[in-house]
């Protein structure tokens, strides 16, 4: 296991549905469409994110997957207006708003919305985590770097 | 929600035993680490993976977070004796193997294994996804590209 992710794969209950939400609804561009199969989108340099039955994610690795939401994705922006913006494009897609757009603790601004599976992301614009063009990540002051 | 991951955040049942796993066991360097109470790691261009107490995951969403195994984190190596290499690395470091190294459905070599919260990891070659130095993305087969 060394220290880096090449692709997140999600388990959903219905990939044509949770296709639905990420390509219909949020305009998401596939990089591998095999539509009702699976479905992989290419989300950051180098990374993909794949919706799959929840079913076969199991029966692949082995062991049956169990639905849950012992986890976060984070998409960070670059401005509060963005957030407030992306927050709206989800709820029109259907996304379940779990927290609206607000101060957050680390010191940005952030809201919480859960896909049509109850997966949830983070929708963040944070001043204190910048990235340097070799793709580095700083987390405190922001520097030279841009918020990735 | 853009098309972009920024961070990925597990959450965890005991962040020390969490950490103890990542760190100690599999030498994983943090980026950020507030010992016990959250620890960031980098794992891509500009991504991050951070591991935090399950139930303060979900309190900051407004949203209790539960257990599950609903996805699987990837990490491509570039050879199968690396793959082999990484599962002995993990079994050593605590992880529970799922599925011993074999022969892939997508053609290439991959084991799972399971962190001590049941995070599910895939561990594997696949000569069949590129990534460009600028970070795009190719599925089918292998050209000028690297593997991921």
């Amino acid at each position: 296991m060394h220290q880096h992710v090449s692709l997140i794969t999600l388990g959903v209950a219905d990939v044509a549905e949770s296709r639905r939400f990420y390509v219909d609804g949020l305009g998401w561009s596939p990089v591998l469409d095999l539509e009702g199969e699976i479905t992989f989108f290419q989300v950051g340099h180098g990374l993909v994110l794949g919706i799959w039955d929840l079913a076969k994610l199991g029966a692949d690795a082995g062991r049956p997957a169990t639905a849950g939401t012992p986890f976060t994705l984070a998409s960070n922006l670059d401005s509060e207006a963005a957030v407030d913006a992306a927050v709206e494009r989800a709820r029109a897609a259907g996304a379940t708003v779990l927290k609206e757009p607000q101060r957050a603790d680390f010191g940005g601004y952030h809201a919480y919305v859960a896909d049509p599976d109850g997966h949830r992301w983070e929708i963040a614009h944070n001043p204190g985590l910048t990235v340097d063009a070799d793709g580095s990540v700083h987390f405190g002051e922001p520097a030279s770097g841009s918020n990735p």
